[in-house]
């Protein structure tokens, strides 16, 4: 059994697309919480108002760095997808983590962000450009067939 | 001793200020080769041209991965300094390999950014806004000196 | 599945308060035994008497160290309370071995010991204020759901 | 070389005691910032001032972290310090951590505190009583001398 | 249970004799993808052509490290065969990941091989003649049975 | 679930009655192969003839080390038997391995070995004098039970 | 300072084409003992004489192996030369050690065994065709400064 | 620079025809403490009586453990010596502390220990004779130089 934590863009629904892709592969699938909301919110919610917005987000993203901490330290395989938009330093840190870690990373990513991503890119045994090919790697790997 | 890595963005002499302002202090410095065009070509003018940038790219951030995983690997603190252009995802792929290992993080950013960095800065242990602060802490880490 | 250890203070039922608010989730608790009276004396009920309550303590805290470095060894997640009364250096210690592990760690104590605490919670994800909270954050993070 | 990392309580002047009674032995010393209001404060006086006392704390417990994470990490032994006032919480979590990190750990304290300290106790090589005795236990690991 | 990788030649039938002599056994075996063709152009079949074959070959052996990783990093056991033909140096290499690694390494060659392995097998806990050897070596190792 | 692996002495059964003692607890078991003979001469019996009694043991305890470095690796508890004869060299090998692996070290043996076991017996969470106090430790560990 | 452990043939006179080109510049290196006898026959000549050619080899790469291991475990960067003629299995041996340890791996080869050479080369940081090419990557990680 | 260990038996003054015969080489030898005497009683001479032999043996042991830890941490390589009389567990259990460590192991002994030394040999790079073989050995490892 595989373990594949999904990390990065939030925003469009390439993770359905490699789960739903890789469905009756042996593969366990991990992700952040992809809630945009919750996510940014949880350390409020949870443990009480901070009127500054930096400690705000500090909150956040010390309780979502519980899931995400596990869900690399879990993994065999990291998938980190960059997006069109925003600047997604998360996902690099995350790629960082699992590159030092040993993981095997997988970068999903258009090619106008190839020289920007050069380095990131250089720690990945994988460059894939949709998530179709993120799942043929996948399967690949599993089974030793290559797509038709 | 403290090994110190800078690393992020290049094209402002940040570096160079908190070397500086560390003067006399018991600090070891290193950091990336920050020539841009240098650090863009190493692979191609050293192992020979590639037509496709994607790999004149990959040629080079693989020959600066050499330099740079020493500098991390060897500091006691990594500095990561956020500019207020590119993308900077080496930055943060730097951040997070740092983390990973276990090293001390000093970011180093404007506020408009916080957002964004949210997880970078959560990994930190000090988040400054300009270099001076960073040479303060050093100093205070090394001497117990606090700034006037 | 998220494995939490739940480390230090004996005298509330602060661990049923998590166990029985994290019915339902993925979750496998473990703790130290904690039966005060059994922890205290296991190492000459087994090992056999000792004059010297140094050694009386010395065997059976030996002992109880089986338990707990398993515990903090399996677990994602550990959280540690410190309650009104006592010393509880064993729950800052264990605190210490989680971080130095890379354990998430989170911290159940009330404000007025935050100062005397700073170090622990500075080394912390969640500085949580009572149990309901610690059970929030395990829903959270397992599931995405924050507290209506 | 043997390095030497004298964590915990900072009002009396045993470390003091120790680096004198270990003059011409070949031990570096290192130690937290023993000033109680710039550790205290370190984090505010750098970094800007935070009206939650929370946070306040936070800043500076974390500035303070990149010292004493170095300090113990560099270290072959670390001798921590418990004092008769206080809660002493950090010197509990340094033991911790130096314990996880497979440090040789020497434990400094009175007879009163044996029974609250049984755990870190048991994760000691050696239980100190003063000063007089961890310079004993560093002479004979250098020279193998006995005191006479 | 036993997880064990077979890595090297993959020529010979040499996997299908020790899986099916190990039937009964509570052994679980992994290899690389043995279908050749597939093995060499994975990467360009799914990540699109190269016209250079050095880039042909290293998006290929990327996507394949992710499956030897994997393999390599859960086994207890690596058994390497080294065949007749071809340089193997991909058998070496896992040989070297595996000794590293601190995985127990049982290295299958001819004796005509001895003297240019002899680095190789000093590094192994056995080296056998033929496939029945390593299944007799996993039989004993897992029931304490020896070949009658 | 504990795992625990009985290593050293092999002529009496003491790895039965602490098996059978421990019925019902949640433990698996793991010891190396107890056949003296089996044990002696896997090496030569699958891999081949050695005229010289050095290489014959050398290919056999090669072997076993499979065997015996899994059943460490994957151990919680390392109980390591010294009985009253032979040198068992062995014994306190594996104890020095279990203790650099981190693993909890259970030694079992009789009081006038005491001063030539004492490195081990430091190193040592518990020395037991009989296998039912072992079994009343994992008792203890599994469950919080003293024995009456 | 860098340091670099030179792996590989010893028949042509590379390691000196590296450390001359690299006068000047802050580079330790270290390599094997390159007399081809000597290496070969260390075993017998110190331990006495084998009978049999397999244990002759095995004292002499175990021993061989005493210098290989702590030039390549102090190394930052392995340089791993693959010549014209024979197996060079020890080379590839040592790359895959060289990449588990996370070393920064630089292979020099001809094209000719780039296909045979894929899985070692996708592990590398560099594939140089000379040893001037080694040189200056070593110049341009240490300095910046690229070749004219 | 090669760092040596020198761990085991203390009767004989095989320490000092290692030292004397490798004078000349580039080598930092360290040892445990060699005064019997100072050995068995630096526990009880520094931290006070105890009635008990087992604690008096305890407290020296642990002592003795912050010299011998450091020493087998520090070292590339550990010679283990083993004498005609005593039981020495205690070198069998460094040797198992070496191995775990990864650390490059000789063994010193005379053949008619062989059979009871096989695991311990077995994990050793080379099984010497005398000190005179040591030296050798270190000679050849650090110059390439053999014995005429």
């Amino acid at each position: 059994m595989l373990k594949v934590y999904l990390s990065g863009e939030i925003h469009t629904d390439w993770r359905e697309q490699i789960t739903d892709g890789a469905a009756g592969l042996d593969v366990e699938f991990s992700s952040p919480v992809t809630n945009h909301e919750a996510s940014d919110d949880c350390g409020v919610a949870i443990l009480g108002d901070e009127p500054n917005k930096f400690w705000h987000d500090n909150k956040g993203a010390n309780i979502n760095a519980i899931r995400t901490r596990k869900g690399i330290a879990d993994a065999d395989v990291v998938v980190v997808r960059f997006g069109e938009k925003y600047r997604q330093w998360n996902a690099a840190f995350d790629a960082g983590v699992a590159s030092a870690l040993g993981k095997s990373l997988i970068v999903l990513q258009q090619p106008d962000h190839d020289h920007a991503l050069k380095e990131v890119d250089a720690a990945a045994l994988a460059v894939a450009r949709d998530p179709a090919q993120v799942v043929q790697i996948l399967r690949y790997v599993l089974t030793g067939e290559l797509p038709q």
